[in-house]
């Protein structure tokens, strides 16, 4: 049995205006975050995640990772050093400029540490290579943490200097395969974002410093976000707010404006990178030439962060259920109550036991075991960190049959809240975890 | 069912004396992960983990979480970039010295790509804290990449400049709580080690840099080893050489040579780094103290270089069964043979099938589908990247009923081979794994 008295959550209250060691507050995720215990700052823009913190990113990591490899995207690990001269050769280290964090070795070689890999993939495939046109095309990934020297780091995790990223390469021999495996790669994404149930919208983007023919940015709306776009009454179709249009370009509706948070983006990059860096394959016949490129990014530190901006209110955590904490938590009675008297810790116990044995949630319950406090306090604290299930055995579990106060937290309707019996309960629970079920395989 | 045409494996052959590009080939491991196709050097002491490697890596990080957690210990991430005055207030950056990689931001703040993680969790403590004495103790980790300038980066995965480590840090009130914490951690230690079948010993070592009272580190016998151990004939207690005796502390019998390579470090560390960074508690009565630290530490990809060096010979790799990059691999008929003829790829399913039905197997069983190479060449190349183990669908797969060779590469005697039925075959596998799981348990 996991208890929570057992966790590393150091819960703060943070004043207003008050002046925080490392950070201002600018957002609410970031407060949140902070005062919950989940997120320390260890330093401009560097953060530690705590215990609670580092499980959802687990979680999100697995996300991620099953559906990324759906694609045939094969994992590996690319050391964040960097070689400068890689970037001196496509000529990016002068565009960036600032923002790469650089350092030179005991042997006064120069290394930036790397915000993005296009140029190690592409000399990774000059070192193997020439590959066979048999051997593309090829995708590869790896989720690692990147470096950004931001001038003013903000907004907690949304905009940090070290932060947690999925990255994943293509390698073609034409721009139609490219085509093809970034189509995959939209499939994939947008089966992600389905299990998180953001909304997310790809809009066509501009290719910035990355260069290349197609790019899309992934923008989550939330009323915090920096960016805007334009998002279709009828169709939904969206595009950045930048291309300006009061119209939708693909059915004529009126369009609204949302303010976003970019989440990923994607590119068909062509030869930038592999020319420059002699990435080559043999075709069937005729000499060898560049690979094709393409290349996507999700900030997954970022993405979590962003969709506790989209969900949560300026009191209360809300995460998508499939990366909270923990799915649900158990509130006992308080020490000295009638109820403890005459259950005692085992009612839970067996509550808890009975809650596990349903599939997806066997490792995923917490039992909240600070029975020197009021039920009242515990539930308020529950509420605010987000679990999306919290089960309170309270006086009602002296019943016949026992009954359970079951707050609901991530619908529609702020924390629902019902009474249930055990089998009312985990019919709920079941039926809740088979609407997941079924919203992930459309 | 995964193929092995779909993985990214750029094998090649090194001639003797060859120059390398961004490499010396020193060590077997590092000739044989490169030559396999597994890891690539991107620069000295810098490398990208390939599909396979990464495959093994993954299954090393998954038996460590899982041991590491039996003591309570709770997953968290720091950042590797580290600001310079934690480390100036510890006295290590002058220590230390340019083993450390540092650098500044475009602020000109001093950071550094921290080796270790003490200084930061004593400053997430002070931040935190004081703690209540009810906190403690305390056990926290990560499993991250971390940072050494080594002078002269060697052997591959043995001694990179950013390497893939686990770090445990544990904070208490007393040291004789910390010598539970330390116990409690080398029986972890013991675990991971007995699950790898590894011979891993425990040597009282000294402190070094990192301060303390107590010390152990766990060293792996290998002929390639820089350090050397004294381990007894009779009760196999360890020390290190360095301690030079010739027969045993314990039970004074004889002890022998061996050379070895350090795997592990356990320290007790005291108020070394409580003490200046303030990271206090408050005991039960009295004014608040510094915590009692200790730390612990396990090279992850040296670990599984280090496996490698003892478990290899120099013309084959042999892995630890449970992180091999695949359990098994399947070797079908080759394209044109009589067998292809009557039984086609048809039955490599069938038998991928069924293999993959025995617990444990299900997601870990390769086909090497390259059909136009002879079985004799794949088979070499099978055995050369070490499956533990190999079945080959040849001749005998056409008697009644069908029969395979079966290569266990990992066994004292090399590649036995055995036919074997189909339910002889998962006869075979399913003692095999009952034996592991065993052994496990122990």
């Amino acid at each position: 049995m996991k208890r929570l008295s057992q966790i590393f959550q150091p819960i703060i209250t943070i004043p207003k205006n008050a002046k925080i060691k490392n950070t201002d507050i600018t957002s609410k995720s970031q407060k949140l975050l902070l005062e919950c215990g989940l997120v320390r700052p260890t330093s401009s823009g560097l953060f530690t995640l705590l215990p609670l913190a580092r499980r959802s990113v687990d979680k999100l990591e697995n996300l991620i990772k099953n559906c990324i490899e759906t694609t045939g995207a094969q994992r590996i690990s690319l050391p964040a050093l960097t070689p400068a001269n890689l970037w001196e050769k496509t000529g990016r280290i002068a565009d960036i400029g600032p923002e790469l964090v650089t350092l030179k070795d005991r042997h006064d070689k120069q290394y930036l540490l790397a915000p993005t890999h296009e140029e190690t993939i592409a000399d990774l495939l000059a070192d193997v290579g020439p590959l066979s046109y048999k051997q593309l095309p090829l995708i590869v990934y790896q989720i690692s943490n990147k470096y950004r020297d931001e001038h003013r780091p903000k907004h907690g995790l949304l905009r940090a200097r070290e932060f947690l990223m999925l990255d994943a390469y293509g390698a073609h021999t034409s721009l139609d395969c490219a085509h093809t495996t970034y189509q995959r790669m939209t499939a994939a994404y947008q089966r992600l974002f389905d299990q998180l149930h953001l909304p997310v919208y790809q809009v066509r983007a501009p290719s910035g410093d990355m260069g290349g023919s197609v790019s899309h940015e992934w923008q989550l709306p939330a009323a915090s976000g920096e960016d805007q776009i334009h998002v279709c009454v009828s169709c939904s179709q969206a595009s950045l707010a930048s291309e300006s249009q009061k119209s939708c370009q693909a059915c004529g509706a009126n369009t609204k404006v949302l303010s976003s948070i970019e989440v990923g983006h994607t590119f068909i990059l062509g030869t930038k990178y592999s020319d420059p860096l002699g990435a080559h394959y043999v075709p069937s016949s005729g000499p060898s030439e560049p690979v094709i490129m393409s290349c996507y990014g999700i900030g997954v530190t970022r993405l979590l962060a962003s969709s506790l901006e989209a969900l949560s209110t300026d009191k209360a955590l809300r995460w998508p259920r499939a990366i909270a904490p923990y799915s649900l938590i158990i509130i006992g009675p308080k020490e000295g109550s009638k109820e403890w008297s005459a259950l005692g810790e085992n009612h839970v116990h067996q509550l808890h036991e009975a809650i596990c044995r349903l599939p997806g949630l066997d490792n995923d319950v917490l039992v909240d075991d600070r029975h020197q406090m009021t039920i009242g306090k515990r539930l308020m604290m529950a509420d605010r960190l987000g679990y999306p299930t919290i089960v309170v055995c309270g006086k009602a579990a002296l019943d016949s049959p026992p009954r359970y106060e079951v707050y609901q937290t991530n619908t529609e309707v702020d924390a629902t809240v019902r009474m249930a019996t055990l089998d009312e309960l985990l019919d709920l629970l079941s039926n809740g975890h088979d609407k997941d079920i079924a919203a992930n395989k459309q």
